[in-house]
């Protein structure tokens, strides 16, 4: 892969210092700190923003996570790429892991429950600070793109376009599993209710956590294809102990360990939930009338391999979409590594939107937003 | 319900006290006790008997999981139903709960590993101490429907018709899952690397563990249909606290909380790595080999909701006993229950079962085994 683009800009952006900023649980925070970062520079009238929002464990470094997209769909010479730490998160946003100023300590556990439409209303107060208006385009994938959904409905005037890639309501069975890692996490004595020392995390209950998190990320067929009923490829034999693995679980337990060193559970716990109640409905009277405020293009990109958000509800809410009379098209990436075919499959996708908007817009430039 | 059958014979049967039962993973067991229970009676000729297999969390009462089966597929005025609790359980077999007579303690965590082979083969035993040289039929789901497979393979004279429901080498994913159940129950600081009190169990990992296995149990579209977004049925609201449950995670709360009292978390260890390893090349030179052995007739069932054992993997199985010149036949029993529609459409399955058996023998009783 070829070298991770810089920045322009990174930083960090704290308000809510005097007023406390209202979360839709009915808490508060205050004030609330966001990490960003900015990829390309904001033009004199501020237009050329886009925002690319990041899924669970993602961070404000697009590139990072999204290096595909540059020079594709991004074309930092023109657009200005913004990416902001979720609030809630641990790469620099208010999260679990924060201080708490009233109290002195870490939130923990005390962090209050976060919504998608927080988390968006959030940006928007970052972008204010910015003088960033309206966006050019706001795009992410999973949870990403519940973000980019919640903001076409929250704030319909300030968006232009909004790309949203295997995100929906979470089905009943995406539910359980969310669930159920929440469960692992609270199950490991060293979680503490959530006070423990950042020293000693609970690294078992949060690697498993994420190990059926990743097992509902990829497809049957890819773990077939990768793993098929090899033993663990260190050599251990699945015939010969309890302990020896097989080369799939072998496979769980280093991405699971990997992550405990980079995440913290608290955060975790936190954008897991606001997961299970992103609902556009609410705060609305009806998902109907939420849909109804869309003023924006609307793109829905189902992954053919995705069983956490299926294809299939992807297309239900196209034609929820359609009903309320948004400007919504649907596209479909053939991917067969599931719900992780965002990122896994990201030039494909990239290849995919970009041949999108060239067509449909007119362009030669296989990117997102034709210039006025 | 109709009042549940009770066995005309509930009994133990122990051997193995003079010569160890040897295991494939070289170890041995001895003595070994299983418990059994017979549902009619044996004929003087002792060829009017049924093994029915329960799978991983059943027992030998055959008629308390599966009543559906009785006076449909099973006749028990004419057909000797047998049920034998398997080897690592913990209704009445040798199991980890078991006294291990060299220690004088539970086994726990030194229990042996056990395959689905070493499982037959003890029922094997079984069988001879009751004076069955041979099966009219081995039958069963799941975990059942691979001891009624390896019983076709390890012992073809000794079996006339094979079914085996919802059954076939565990895939990647399965295993995957499984690993993770047991991750679960060995995270809880309560599992004592095994050697727990019975009174102080790893509930809480055992319960997430049996929490994972249900969620691939069942398929979306139940759970969809089921419980779909709706908040926890006792009043709890998911949108207003950390612990406030959708009704799918209650309901898997009180199916793992349920499970904790009937079911030892060592228990489902043994026989959750018995379920991975199953596969019927193993002891042979390949499964072609292992398939070719087979003499009795063979009907694999899938289950079209199943994503645990989809029934395209069963598919794949029939035709590899195709290739090897198995007399084998495929069913697929529709149902909306997932994998546990062995258990949970049981009436669908034996209607299914029936009729074929009624067809295909050309009997107007819809019942198994036609008396010769």
């Amino acid at each position: 892969m070829s070298k991770v683009l810089n920045p322009t800009i990174e930083a960090e952006c704290t308000f809510a210092h005097k007023t406390p900023f209202q979360l839709a649980s009915g808490e508060h925070l205050q004030p609330v700190t966001l990490r960003y970062a900015l990829y390309g520079r904001l033009n004199e009238r501020r237009d050329n923003a886009i925002l690319a929002c990041h899924a669970l464990s993602g961070s404000a470094l697009v590139a990072e996570w999204w290096p595909e997209m540059f020079g594709r769909l991004f074309d930092p010479e023109r657009d200005c790429v913004i990416g902001i730490n979720i609030l809630g998160s641990c790469y620099g946003s208010s999260g679990p892991a924060s201080l708490n100023r009233r109290t002195g300590k870490r939130y923990g556990a005390d962090f209050p429950l976060i919504t998608i439409q927080d988390i968006v209303r959030a940006q928007a107060r970052l972008l204010d600070a910015l003088g960033v208006a309206r966006l050019k385009a706001v795009i992410g994938g999973s949870i990403g793109g519940m973000q980019a959904l919640q903001w076409a409905v929250d704030f319909p005037e300030r968006v232009e376009h909004c790309i949203a890639v295997g995100a929906a309501p979470l089905s009943s069975l995406g539910l359980a599993l969310n669930h159920l890692q929440r469960d692992a996490i609270r199950n490991d004595s060293a979680w503490c209710d959530g006070a423990y020392d950042p020293e000693q995390p609970p690294a078992a209950g949060l690697a498993l956590a994420r190990s059926i998190a990743i097992c509902s990320y990829k497809s049957p067929e890819l773990f077939a294809e990768r793993f098929a009923r090899r033993p663990d490829r260190s050599g251990e034999d699945p015939h010969a102990s309890m302990s020896g693995r097989y080369d799939v679980a072998g496979y769980l337990d280093y991405q699971g360990q990997g992550f405990v060193r980079r995440f913290d559970a608290n955060s975790y716990l936190t954008i897991s939930k606001a997961m299970d109640t992103f609902d556009l409905a609410r705060g609305y009277n009806s998902e109907d009338e939420a849909l109804r405020r869309i003023q924006c293009d609307v793109l829905l990109v189902g992954i053919s391999s995705d069983w956490l958000f299926p294809a299939q509800d992807i297309v239900a809410l196209t034609q929820r979409m359609k009903a309320a009379a948004v400007r919504v098209q649907y596209l479909e990436l053939s991917s067969a590594h599931g719900h992780d075919g965002f990122l896994a499959d990201a030039d494909a996708l990239a290849e995919l939107l970009s041949s999108h908007f060239s067509n449909s817009e007119g362009n030669d430039r296989a990117s997102l937003v034709a210039v006025a």
